[in-house]
This record gives C-alpha cells, sequence and structure tokens, in this order.
C-alpha cells in the first residue's frame, strides 16, 4: 500500500498516457525507500526516480535492486527496460561538456517514455561550424531538445535552421550575470525565431517528457 | 525589391516551412509600410504583421488594402485566407476575459500557419468547474495553448489532466505583485504537472507559431 | 531572570492571549539554553521554541528535559502538553511529500495555540482528483492552510472551492526559476481567487499562528 | 444570456457563500457593460465592479442606474443596499492620506459582503501617539486591516498589540526604492510578530473579502 | 562663459583625446540651449548632443543653425563636419529594423570621433546566412559593435567567427521577459565566446565611443 | 480643525525639534488645500510641501499666498523666511546638471529646517579635477551632501577626501541599468569608503533633513 | 614595509581623522599576517580588522599578541585600548538577540574611534513597551545605530521619536522574502520618518564610524 | 582524437588568432584529464584551463606535467612558456587586495595571449592619491583592465584620466548589497566617463582574452 506520507498518482497512466515520476529532491531516504516498495507491485508501469542523490538511489536498488540507474543525471527507471521505440525522432544536443548531465537527464527521459533518441554534445555558437555540421541530423528529429547555459544562445540558433519545434532547456552552467540559470532562461524566452518551448533551468525531466508528448504518433 | 533598413528572410518558408512574420513593435509606420509593399510581390506565401499598432495596420492597409486585420490580437496577414485546415487539433484556452488578446493572436497564428483551432474564454481556477466542463474538447486536442495572467495556475491544472502536450501562454494581467506578468511566467516554468512548454509574456505569436509546428502532421 | 542578550516579551499572552515564540536560528545554542532556563519558571504559559537545529534541541532539552520536540519540524514547546482544542477546525494540507516539514510546523502551532488540527499531504494540481477526494474534510475547516512549493498553484484551486478562508505558505520546494520559494509566494499573492492570506517562505509557525487566530472562538 | 467572452461563476454564492466579483481591468467598456447587462437578472446576488476606471463606470451605470459607485475606490456595486452587517468587526486603518484610496476598496469590499466597519486614517509610525491613541478601537475588533505603503511598518506595530489577526495591505505609495510596492509587501512578509496575513498590492479587493471571511460568525 | 548649472570638461580633449559630449536626457531646453551657446566660441573641438529630444534639438539649432542633426539617433553635432577618418574601419551591425536607431547613434558617434565606418541591418541569427554573408566586411573590422535586443545572441556569434573585439550593444527592443533590455545584456555579459566587451542597454553613444578608442591608431 | 482624510503630527516639533513635512505626491489638489488651510493658523512652526506637482502648488498659493515656491525642486514652504542660520556648514554637491532638481530639495530642505548652506553642480568624478577644485569648500563642511545617478560614484570619492559624514543621494537620472536610481543606491551601499550614510532614491527632503540634523549644534 | 599586494592608506588618519581598517573577508591569513607586521610599527594610530574570521584572528594575534579581540563582532584592534571617549553619545540598539553581532560591531568601531557607546538589545516593535521603556537613554544619544533584520520596522519608530539622527543597520537575519536583508534595507530606505541614514547589510563598521562621525565634536 | 563528451574547436586559432580555452568549472576531473590528454598532441597552440579547482588542476599536471599553474588565478597553461609579448601594453589594476585573484587571471590570460602586462594592486578610490600616483603608467597603457568590487567605481575614474580604453572587471568581493557581485557590474555598466567595456562577474579570462585583442597591433 502507499506510504501515508505520499499519495501515488497511479491514475496517472490511464489518464495522460505517461507515468508518474518520483520527485527524489526534498525527500529522506527513508520516504524514497517506501515509495520504491509500494511500486513494486507495480510493474506493468515505468516509475522514474529523478533528482537522485546516491543515498536517493541507495534506497531505491535496496527496493528494487534491478532498476537502472543513471547517476550523472540522477535518475533511475525501474523495471529497468525502455519500451520498444515509437514514434518521432527525439534530438538532444548540449551547448557545453558542462551541460551534459541536464541533456542526459532529458534524453533518458524521453527514451523511458518511448521515443527513439539520439545526443550531440559539445555544439556552442562559439564554434559554429559544430551546430551546422549537424544539420541532417537535426532536420530528421520529430523535436529538438538544445540544453545550453552562459549566453543561452544555441536554442535561436537550432530554431532559425529547421521546422521542428526546440524545446530550450537552460542549465546553471556559468557564473556572475548567469544568476544561476536565470540569464540562459530569458534568452530563451526572447528567442527570436519562433518555435521554442521553455522549459524550468535543469529541467531534463521536464524537456524529455515534452519531446515525448510532441514526438508521440 | 527590399528596403535598406530590412533584410526579409525569404527563405525561411523553404528552410522551416512556416514564413516570416513582421514585429511591428519597434519599427515607424513608414518602415512598414515598405515591408509591406515590398510582399506584395509574395503573394504565394502568407506574410503575418504582428503587434501592429492602429498606425501601423494604416500603413499595411495602405499597401494590402485586402489583408486581413484583427486589431484586438493586433495581427494582420496578407494574403488574408488561411490555408485549408491540416495536422491536429490546436485548442487555446483563456483563464479570464482579460487574456483574451493574447489568446486570439495565437489561435488566428495557429490558423493562419494551417492548423484547425477552437477557442474557450473565462475558464481559470478560481471556478474549477468551467475548465472541468471543457475535458471533453480538451482530450481531443493534439495541443492546447493556455492563457492566463496573475497566478497563471491554469495550465499545470490542464496539464495534469490530458495526455497532450501544453503551450503556457503568460499574460500581463494584473497588478502589483503579477510584476507585469513575471508571476505567472515563473508558475508555468514551475509547473508541478510535467509536459508545459513556457514562451513569452503575452507572445501570442510566438504561441501559436508552436503549436503549428507540434501538430503539425 | 532575563538574560542579558534576550528580553522576552512576557507580557505578551496577556496583551495578545498568545504566548512567545523563542525564533532559534540567528542565536548560539547558549543563548537558547539561558532562554529556556528562564522560562522553566513559568509552566502557566507555553514556550515555543522555533528553527531549532539539532544543537538548539539539544540546548532546550538539557534545561527542560520533559519538552516536546519535533525534528522534522524543527520545533520544541514546553511544557509538553498541548491546550485541550477549542474553536473551529485547522486543515493543514501539503501539496507534495517534500512540502511536510512546514505543514507540520503550522499544523503544531495552531495545536500548541489550543485548536483542533487535521493533516492531508501529496494533493497537488498535477492529480487533481487528490485535493477533489477531500472536499469533504475542507468543507469542516473554518480555516485551512496550504503549504506547496514550485507553480504553487493549490491555494488558488483550494480556496475556490470552499467559503473558508484559506492560508497559504509557500515553500522552498523546487529549482532553478522556483527561486528558493520567490515563484510559489507570487503564485499566492495572485490568487485568481478571493480569499488568500500570504505568509512567508517556509513560514509554518506564522502559518500556524494566523490560523489559530483566525479560528479563535 | 451570459455574454460569449465571460463565463459568470454564478455558483460561487452557493460554493463559497460570497458572490463573483467582475475585475474591470483589463475589460474594454463594452465587455464590462455586457456583463452588467447579464447581471441585471439576478438581483438576488450583490455583484462588486472592481478596478473600474471611469468608462467602466460609466458602462455599468448605464445598464444599472442605481448602481452605488465609489469613484476613490474604483468599485461599483449592484444591487446598491449592503446587507444587514452580521458578524465580527472590521477595522481599516491607514497609514497615510495617499493609501486612502485602498483603504476603502477594503472597507466598501467587506461592508458589501455583510459586516460591520470602521475605518481610521493617517495613523502612520512616524508619530506613533496616533495608533496607540486608537488601542480601544482596534481591541474591538474581530480582525484589522492595515494599509501601509513605503516602509509598510505599521501592521508589525498593529500586530503586536491586539489578539485579533491583521490582514497586511501594502500600497504602491512610495518612489524609487518603494519599487512600485514591493517594498512594504515584503516588511509586511516578514513582520517580527506573528499573526499577520499578506495580500497583492493595493489589493483593497482581496483585504476586503478576506476580511469578511475571517469576521464570519 | 560656462553656465552656473554646468561646468564643461573642457580639458576633455586634451587629458583624453576625445571631447565631451552632453547628456541631454535631465536637462531642460533652456540649459541645453545654455550650453550650447558656450560651446559656440569652441569651434576647434567637435561638441556632441546625445539623446536630443525635438525640444533639445530645436534649442541647440537655434544657437548653432549649422549643426549636424539626426533625429533618429538623438544626436546633434557641431561643428558639423566629422574629421577626415582615420584608423581602422569599424563596423555597426543590427540584429533587426528595430535595433536600427541605437545601431545609429554608435555608428555616427565612432565617425564624429575620427573612424572610418560601415553599418549593415536586421541580421539576426533567426535567419542565420544573413550574418555569414558578411563575413568578408567584418573580417575586415578593426572592432564590430553589435546591437541586438530579444534573445541578444548575435554578438556571441559574430565574436565566434572573428578575430576582432566585438561591442555588444543591447537594446531596449523586445516585451516582457526582455525586461526593458535586461535580457539581451545578460545574454551578453555571458558570451560564450570571448572577446565581447558590454555597455549599457541603449547605449549607442558609449559603443560608439569606446570604437573610437579601440580602432585608434 | 484638521480635515478627517489627514491626522497632522503636531506634536513633532516638540517631540523631534523638526516640524511636520506634507509628501504631496500620492494626494488630490483639494486633500492639499484642506491640509494648507489647516495649517494656517500656525505660523509658530515652518511647514513644508514636498513633491509637489503645479496643481499642488496651486493649491497651497491659494490658501497661503505669500509661500514660497521652488518649481524645480518641487517645495513649497510656509511662513516663507527660513530661521536665520545656526549650526554647521550643508554642503550640497551634484554630479551632473540633470542631478540638480534632488540636490536643490535638498539644500533648500537644510535651509528652512536652519541650517547654511551652499550648493555645487556638475562635478562628476568623469572629470575628477572639477571636484578636488573644490576641496576647501568640502572640508569646511559639517555634513556634505552628495547628489549622483548613474554609477554613483562620486559619494565614495568624497567621503574618501574629508573627516565629514557624507550623505549619499541616488537619483533616478541614468536609463537602462541604471534601473531607475537601484545601481547609484547600490554604489553608494557599498562605497569602500566608509562614513556614507545613504537615502532613498530622489529623495532630496530626507537627505536635507538628516543633513540639518548632523549638523545642528 | 608594506607587502606588495596591499597599500595601506596611512595617510588617511591625517586626512579624513579617523584611521583605515583591514577588510579580512577576501584575504588569505598569510596576507592578513603580513598587513598586521606592517602596522606594528605603527603604534600611533589604531588599526580595526573587520570580518575576522578564526584563522583571520589568529595570523593577527601572532603579529600583535596584544591585540583586542572580539569573535562576535568579528573584530579586532591593535593597540588595544581605545581612545578615552570624547563627542557626543552614541546608542546602538539591536532589534533582536539574532541582530547582536552586526550591532555589537558598531559599537565597538564608535568606541575605537573615540566615542562613549550604550548598547541595547532585543527591543524590537513586535513588544512595542521595550523601545518605549528606553526612551530616556535614546533621548540622550547624539546618534542612534539601530539594527534589524526581517521587517526592519524599528528604525522608523526610533526616528518618529527623537530629535537625533537614526543610522539603520540592516541584517541578514531572517529567511524567504527577508532575502539575505534586502527586505529590511528597503524597508529603511523608505523609512516614512524623517531622518534615518542607511548603511550596508551587515555592515556594523559602516554604521560605527559614521555615528563616530557624526558625534564628533 | 577528441573524447566524447568534447568537441574541441580546434579550427580557432587559425580562424580568430586565438586558442580555445577549457572551462573547467562545471567537468569532472576525469573530463579535464581527457581533454589534457588530447591537446598533448598539438604543442603548436597554447591551452588555457580556466577555473580550476585543486582536483582540475592535479589532473591536467597529470597528463601535461610540465604545464603552468597559477592557483590564486585557477589556471594552467600548456605549452607553459607564453609566447615573445608583441602588441601594445596592458596595464591590469586591483582596487583591493581582495580582487587580486580576478585581476591575476586578467593579466596571465593577456600574456599567454602574447601581450606585455603590468600589475598595480589596492589603488581603490577610498584613498584617491594611490591611483593617481599611478598616471605615468596608465598613460602608457593601449588598453587598462580595473577590477573592483564593492562599489566597482575605480574603472569609471580611471577612464576619466586616459585616452586608452578601460576594460571594467567586476569581482564578487563584497557582502550584502553587493549582491555577489552585481552591484559593481550595474556601476560599471553605468560609467559616467565614456570608454569602459564591462564583462562578466570575476571574468577575469575574458577580460584578459579581450585586452589582448584590444592591443593586438
Ligand atoms: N525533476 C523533476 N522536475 C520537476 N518535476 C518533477 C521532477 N520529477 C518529478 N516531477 C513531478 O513532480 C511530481 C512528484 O512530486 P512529489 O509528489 O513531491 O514526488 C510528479 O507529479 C512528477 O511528475
Ligand atoms: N481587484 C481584484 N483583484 C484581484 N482579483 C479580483 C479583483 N476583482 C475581481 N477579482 C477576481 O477575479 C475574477 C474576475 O476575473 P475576470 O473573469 O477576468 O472578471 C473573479 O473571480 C474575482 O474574484
Ligand atoms: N567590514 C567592512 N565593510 C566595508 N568596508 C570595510 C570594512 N572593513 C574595512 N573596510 C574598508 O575597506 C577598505 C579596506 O579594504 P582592503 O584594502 O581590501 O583591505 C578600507 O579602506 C576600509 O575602510
Ligand atoms: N573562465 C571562463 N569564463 C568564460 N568563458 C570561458 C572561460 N574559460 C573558457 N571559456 C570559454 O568557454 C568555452 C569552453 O566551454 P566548454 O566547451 O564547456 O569547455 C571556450 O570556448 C572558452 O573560450
Ligand atoms: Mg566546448
Ligand atoms: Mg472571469
Ligand atoms: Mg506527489
Ligand atoms: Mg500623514
Ligand atoms: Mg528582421
Ligand atoms: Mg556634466
Ligand atoms: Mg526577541
Ligand atoms: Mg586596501
Amino acid at each position: 500500500g502507499a506510504p501515508r506520507y505520499a499519495e501515488l498518482d497511479l491514475e496517472r497512466t490511464a489518464r495522460r498516457g505517461y507515468p508518474e515520476a518520483v520527485y527524489c529532491a526534498g525527500k529522506t531516504a527513508a520516504q524514497v525507500a517506501g515509495i520504491a516498495a509500494a511500486v513494486r507491485g507495480r510493474p506493468d508501469v515505468i516509475t522514474l526516480f529523478t533528482r537522485a542523490q546516491p543515498e536517493h538511489a541507495a534506497a531505491v536498488l535496496a527496493e528494487l535492486p534491478d532498476a537502472f540507474h543513471d547517476a550523472d543525471a540522477g535518475l533511475l527507471a525501474w523495471p529497468p527496460t525502455p519500451p520498444p521505440p515509437s514514434g518521432g525522432l527525439v534530438v538532444v544536443a548540449a551547448a557545453g561538456t558542462s551541460d551534459l548531465s541536464a541533456a542526459r537527464e532529458a534524453e533518458l527521459t524521453a527514451r523511458y517514455l518511448g521515443r527513439p533518441t539520439e545526443l550531440v554534445v559539445d555544439v556552442g555558437v562559439a564554434g559554429l561550424h559544430r551546430i551546422l555540421g549537424r544539420l541532417d541530423l537535426l532536420r530528421r528529429a520529430r523535436v529538438v531538445v538544445v540544453a545550453a547555459g552562459m549566453d543561452g544562445a544555441l536554442p535561436s540558433v537550432v530554431a532559425g535552421l529547421i521546422p521542428a519545434p526546440v524545446i530550450a532547456l537552460p542549465t546553471s552552467v556559468g557564473y556572475g550575470a548567469a544568476l544561476g540559470g536565470l540569464a540562459p532562461l530569458l534568452t530563451m524566452l526572447n528567442a527570436c525565431a519562433p518555435g521554442v518551448a521553455v522549459v524550468n533551468i535543469d529541467n531534463g525531466y521536464g524537456a524529455g517528457h515534452l519531446a515525448a508528448q510532441i514526438a508521440a504518433d
């Protein structure tokens, strides 16, 4: 049964077509363990655990030893096998190496929600030839997630080049006037190319979920 | 030919599948007139004029007398007939009567970019039965645009109820701590239900463009 | 006698009907111990110690070994027994599991100030059926405290459904554009449903105190 | 019948015990007129029109010539007679003469929702003897609304003196670092005396509505 | 002689090599006229009048009828003939038509301080081929001023392509989350390509002055 | 007698030694007229009317025809003759011509509160020789008020040169990142030279009042 | 001799009448030690070391073993004996116990700069009788420093009661919407009682220095 | 070969004339090690590693044992010998000792990009004679970098004294209203002396790179 400090939204897959995810950030390891134990009886839906610190991951793995775990992305999934890919291609692009963990969280979320995915890294606008060299891949996408910190300029450039919608994922990479990610967030909200959908700073889960919905058949 | 103060992105339809739009806000009426004259030779693509004040509209209509004009939405389109609708249904919902002009700009943009659209107004969360009474329509949508000011709570509620992605369109409706639309913008970026894509405050054009891309076949 | 670094407001119960509380956050353990020693001579009024870190709690318990202590809420009370409940019912609702400690601080404060209380957890708007399933309880309340982080949308929804006033308690749960709780704070100040009273971020003590005053006979 | 740009929440009185109010600020005079015409068939509930500019007021009065109108407060009410007062006393205090219109909006709202009210003006903390001279009245109140701009210090002082809850109503009175009312808003959220409920800047309607709920029998 | 409300920095050309400019924005027309009269005796140095509204321009022209005046840029210069161009080439690029007045102010300032200049307009990143088509010109520059509003992404892209330093000139073009130019300002401060020098929002004068200094022999 | 919308703090001179001032900004002309009429019976204390727009000034002058009026500073005083100067010298320095009205308001306030005053204008740090040329005067002051907008750097420089305290008066002169005066306000709060007292943006009245108190015998 | 990473302002006492202070916060212990060694040759002026962490204090005490050290205030002074008190009385008042370290830093600074001082603690506006009970002391002061966090309301109240100027010292005491001290800072800048001089958050050194200057003979 | 998480911009020297730098802040030590290994095959270009924590530095030195390392500046360079100096002189001035690490990062970057450099420290405006004593050096510079925290006033003063452009480098030195460096950043953007180029807070690398470009022959 469900623990008394959580009321899992078990109707979500029926209602929305996508399962609930457990946000670990504000929870104790004991609470996460309790939730992991509660979902063990439901191998028919995939449960994601997001923003998992090592102690959260250990708590999940103690209850669900075969769960998939990506430590960089802070993500666990159980059962561990993603569904067979269907729908359109989700391409995830990261402006710099430092944006990789948010980009990876987005890619894994889209994959566990059933989409085929591709990832390209370190293709920021400081060296424009890098993203221009991937135009073929970008043009095959049903939707592109673009993760960037600092100036957050890459989504504007990508959106101006392709027909597919772009999900702009601002990251907290940067310092000073980057304001913990507010600077790229504002850049993206003001993208001069239309077709840019913005999510919260470092919200790879949200970007991947939205991508999966857009790329659904 | 193109005027020297503007370099129209005439390749955009070829490159992206959607035509350029002319942002009137920072331009003189004379500049807008010059651009309107320049597009007269291209009836094969639809040109949108957005954020048109009365003097901008008059300048466009002087050059393109049969242009479509919606004064509430600040939008003109030429040629005036939208393409035959194709792709999935775009539903636009406005939380209050005061959000109507942004919502209408979104609806018209999606329609002129080729999608079928529906509009529902004054269905904010202060009286929850109103949005719950439209669930059938919302569930038929390929994508839903939700315009809201003040607390900006409606997109979270809608996203939690349906499988389609939600485009959250914050408006500058409100006062004081609404901060000219920053409050609903922040609400939407922090939506507790995944599947919410955020655009700039009062950016009905961007919301409609994104909706058209998502709902494309 | 009172220590020289503190001047306890011993007249407060006479003047206001509610006792003083000791805010531990900026005090040394030694200062808190000195205050605890000073109140030992006044078992006639209940003293609350709020925002107590483990070292503060240890200092209080060393002086007042039978004090009540809830570590999650960071709260101690002495004498340990709350007054017999009087006045109307205070219901405290938390949007997510992560909002539990603020919600619990509010509930305990209201109870130690003499009110009957109920707590419901994890009933956020992402799964609307959860709060709608508690309407009976909510309608029995004289006042409802609603704790929420992220989008902070739950108070607007609750206020729109019931006659009682709602105390909106924003929490620092969330990341990025949640701005440490400023996002839900702004949402609540802009609630589109009237009847929402806002307190400071994570201020469970203030929410519970206000609830006790509103629900007084 | 209801106009198509508005969906009046006619169930609100049944659901909440208080009628809907029409927020005029973002509406055209024609829209407000349409709504006024629609409520004419419902003399059984009092409808408030808030934030009415002169053109809004004229539109309402053209449809409902006997409506009550207070131009300073920007408020209209129809039918024009408030209900017989019941419940506890609502006292409204304004720190300065410049806070009068927000304070008056609060007082009128509470009165039209059925409560007895009193108003005191220009009793800010720069001359403390003024508010101290009204302690008798303040102590008779079931709830006190305190309107203040600039430093917003008055609610803290009042809350520290009386048992009743205080509704703090920040106003946009001030300049420079008053930040359009954000400075007193922050002051009030951080009140060092517990028992302070904060509403949006200049939100006299919200303060009065909340006061009426708190002071209900 | 100098009027008593102004103390012209007549030593500036000797000290810095560039003459003083008169900032008209906060001055009355009478004050500007007095200053214009005072400089009439100094035809040996060029005086610029910046941010001149029509009434300021009229006041200057009444005293100095042959002064150069560009109304779009809000700039006057007397004596009216710029010095013969020396030093390296200053290229000014504007992302959109709406950025033209700030860009023009920068270009004219650099020219009146003695540099050869070129201006290109409407070459924003939404249509990347436009700026890429000007690479030859950009590579010939000793310094490039790039004016942009909204996302402010163009300076990052330009800086990544050329050896010369880039002066990023944010403009107040945009709405909502553009925050009156703060969004492009932040973008530019966080440019992922090094070699970007930022000036204040809409500060075409400052950008042009800095460009003239950098491009000096 | 006092009008019912205002409660003049007539005890202030007895309590504090300085008379009340009437802040006109948020008041109607009729309210200001009523207050002017009320003070006519008290020629024994000087009443200041601050932030007076032309309609406020006309209202005061209708009641008190011989009142002193400085339109630039937005200030009126009645009776019109300042007290004979006593106490130390108050020097007011303005960084630019555009800061003159705030500086003048400060100087007049200090003079009407009884101090000898001197004013120097247009001595900002861009031409450092100007302020260095006034060191003799500055060193004779008991307190110096320094008004500056934009970078707000002048108070730091002055404070580092003299023994007297400096009152830093930030002005709203500037644009873009000057943020309506917040930039110089922050500069002044962070002055690297100790001995700087900061007041609100454009608050010439407050600066002058404080100067009068500091320079009192 | 002076170390090469620091250029002590040895002329300051001659120029300003008050000695330099060493700001330890951004310096290594080795740098602070080097400066301490350099001042050992100057026992004729008192050197203050502010914001000293334990490692800074140890470094100073290793070079100057008889230095005065107050760990709570983070302050050291050498030579250790303050000058004989002269000038007017400086009273320092702290709103809460948690404001004590900033208040103590102010008091010690004023004392080491030569003034007589008094300190009162925990006299915030939540219990107004506490500050009213000290009016006699406050009225004897030449200047009063008032330290407060949270709502920052105490300086307005004190300034309204006495003739002396008030130095408002905002502290970072509080949480959430206290914004690290910005909330009380804004309150103080907007004080409705004139005569309030504001310094930076937690800047006890600056407050004490300013107080010493104001209270100088 | 290049690791798959990074795509080094090896064309940068050819395209821009300056080599790529590796931003270590968001990277794991393993990633930095992989990049260091990849550049070992390219001794023909100098690679800089910026913002290197001790673990990053160890990782680089394990791969490139003879790399230059300055721990205060967080910078490594390989090959370790800077190019022979060419172009104009770059002078770097730091307002306080605490600004030294940012100033040093700027100086080293300019030197490794090929320029002659000089550094002066602790010459802030609180003791103006210090910077005035270096005017000869400042006047010999082709460009001056000025690092300052707190009030950020030094760049305005320097720019007003010399013909060369000034690069203003705000630092995060300060507390409270310094806002982590936002206060000096704003000061610099609003410099009242023209000729000031601003970079991000603590961005010594960016300041040094820009200086090298400006001072290039
Ligand atoms: N990383 C994430 N960011 C934002 N929302 C999330 C994240 N992970 C899960 N969620 C959502 O947050 C809700 C879970 O919150 P809780 O009830 O506190 O576990 C779920 O409805 C998820 O869809
Ligand atoms: N002045 C006001 N401030 C905040 N909310 C208001 C105000 N006046 C009316 N409302 C609420 O806003 C809603 C009306 O919005 P609308 O549908 O746009 O007329 C109603 O539900 C009212 O309860
Ligand atoms: N706690 C403090 N806050 C602000 N300024 C200070 C403080 N302590 C010292 N100062 C000033 O900062 C300067 C010292 O900075 P520095 O040269 O970095 O040691 C001196 O001129 C002091 O007057
Ligand atoms: N300290 C720094 N601050 C800002 N940008 C930097 C810094 N160091 C390197 N960069 C730039 O950031 C890019 C490297 O980012 P990355 O691909 O994540 O290594 C390079 O193009 C550098 O020019
Ligand atoms: Mg890279
Ligand atoms: Mg409505
Ligand atoms: Mg949950
Ligand atoms: Mg008054
Ligand atoms: Mg364009
Ligand atoms: Mg000047
Ligand atoms: Mg206390
Ligand atoms: Mg120093």
